[in-house]
């Protein structure tokens, strides 16, 4: 009998409620398959930043470092800023524990209206490994005659070679592990000429090691214009924390909703603990109606599986995904269904 | 009888192909409107950076300075790195002719595909306002540790008060003239924490400015899942130049091709010379072949008609296109036909 402690962070919003779904899920399938978890709810969110002024304990991270994995649902509400919401928690979870990887499936299912046309399930299916910890996120910079008319503010974007071949080597090992064999890069050199060329030498040096891939690159403007014209074509995309953060929302967009759309924020060294979240963000304009879509969530939590080793129980859970949408069970409204998060949450959990 | 003396710079692969199509039509335009162009033809392309190692005579842009107008193929070609390439044509044009907008309208026409489901002409018709001559587009950074495991390389973004105000400003009068006053800006505040909130902050400062203005942003990520799942959403967009760049190839994309994509890199002032040319690049994987669509670079024509002043006869040249579109005229193979360059600039001519 596995035992897991996850630190559950529903945060804000609709996180709060797409999360309890997750957890149902995730208890289901541990019954199945003889999993336990231990769950840690943290209350750290805006409401809590609004309340004490941190947005989480400043002690917070070392509470959790021991931890197995990190449940997180969605950061950031209006009225409180971004840069204190996301660069309170979220981001500095990611880095504190070398979160590296931000992988993210996309994936068009039986039973979803693509807004592409003519696109079939099978068609669109590709992972996008995104560089989650450095590059143009980052604290360096500031404003020069801050409030007058001859103000000048700066940002730097960096890059390391550590931190681009870590990335680079993770989605050419998983293009390996991959059928297709065929890893495509996102790039700007011809408009970012100092970080994005650099992007580009570690990108060929690294494929002359993988003779095997297939691999090609493209300038993130075309690329988003391939997303939406030929999502056939990929198999693995690589890209900085910017262009990775752009096409992880384009990607499922094209798939039909953001609603369903997981991600892994990986350690791959398992030194500290990964993190799993839905793509989507805490969604004021829908958020206390008990309508959003859980199964963003719930599919983060087969990654976490996967991460932990229960390779047949995050399978249970995808399955009962597609079957659930495939069947035409219920849907929640950005789905065109009119189901509650609550009742999607159910029905997936029946089905795992 | 108006006279003009326009600088011609074909550039390189399906630019020179592209580019007597642009001429024939406003020639053809010319005879009706009674507009007489000098075609001053540069040779300034990656051919001649190989020949001579630069990509244009060091005088080049004096030589220009006094011209009415640029029209520009494309730049760029395989094996001269783009930052030659670009940052030794394209880019100087627009920063020291001070072609600080980059005007991209997108629009559905009648007849085109586009690869979104249920969308029909008229439900996709917008403005994009790029910024053109600062923000993640620099020269300034550089690498430490070169050639090391250490390596660190630097890209810096540079906003100004001045650079962002004045393209904000055009766009927000731009937002104006329009029927449905609505302006929506691209950012991403919560990731890129230095520059970004101080674009927002200066957008909302001119919104204070514009009250019958209609106006939102989002960040870039869930923008592009809108230009995606909502394109009827959008009526003017304003962005950064990078951003401004991405949206400006997912637009069109997303309406059919890019292929038909004009572009008006402008001096709102006049006091410099503006510039106009085809969203799409030399294209080399179809180059030489005479199937390049010539649409992009003859709208562009009708763009550079339309600033200097000739409004119905860049009508007239826009009204051609629709008429050849929606009735079925010879149409180039990224709009399903099987029409040459020429074919489809030939019919055009013919119908302005
Ligand atoms: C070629 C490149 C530098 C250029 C840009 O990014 O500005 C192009 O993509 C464009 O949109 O005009
Ligand atoms: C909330 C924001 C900072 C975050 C990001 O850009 O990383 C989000 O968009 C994501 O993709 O996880």
């Amino acid at each position: 009998m596995a035992e897991y402690n996850i630190a559950v962070i529903a945060g804000d919003g609709i996180g709060t409620e797409v999360v309890p779904e997750g957890i149902r899920a995730l208890e289901a399938v541990g019954r199945k398959f003889d999993i336990t978890f231990r769950w840690d709810e943290k209350d750290w969110s805006c409401e809590r930043w609004k309340k004490t002024g941190r947005m989480m304990p400043e002690d917070a991270l070392e509470g959790i470092a021991g931890h197995d994995a990190i449940f997180l649902g969605a950061v950031g509400w209006p009225g409180v800023p971004d840069h204190v919401s996301l660069w309170g928690l979220l981001i500095p979870i990611r880095r504190v524990f070398r979160q590296y990887i931000n992988l993210r499936p996309v994936r068009l299912f039986e039973g979803v209206r693509s807004p592409l046309a003519d696109r079939k399930p099978g068609d669109i299916d590709f992972m996008i490994v995104r560089e989650n910890n450095e590059g143009e996120y980052s604290e360096i910079g500031g404003r020069l005659n801050a409030g007058t008319a001859e103000e000048v503010v700066v940002q730097e974007s960096i890059f390391t070679r550590k931190g681009v071949d870590r990335v680079l080597r993770y989605a050419f090992d998983l293009a390996q592990s991959r059928g297709k064999k065929h890893l495509t890069s996102a790039t700007k050199s011809n408009g970012i000429i100092h970080t994005m060329p650099f992007w580009d030498e570690r990108f060929q040096a690294m494929a002359a090691e993988y003779p095997d891939i297939r691999t090609d690159q493209y300038h993130i403007d075309i690329l988003t214009a391939h997303f939406v014209q030929h999502p056939d074509w990929f198999d693995v995309v690589v890209g900085s924390n910017l262009f990775g953060d752009i096409l992880s929302d384009l990607g499922p967009a094209a798939t039909g909703t953001i609603g369903i759309a997981p991600s892994a924020n990986l350690n791959p060294e398992r030194e500290h603990p990964s993190m799993f979240e839905p793509v989507h963000g805490s969604a004021p304009d829908i958020a206390g109606q008990g309508i959003a879509n859980p199964i963003g969530q719930i599919w983060s939590g087969a990654m976490m599986l996967d991460h932990l080793g229960h390779a047949n129980a995050a399978r249970a859970i995808v399955t009962a995904i597609e079957r659930l949408l495939a069947d035409g069970g219920p849907r929640t409204r950005d789905m065109g269904g009119t189901a509650s998060t609550r009742e999607v949450g159910m029905a997936l959990a029946d089905l795992v």
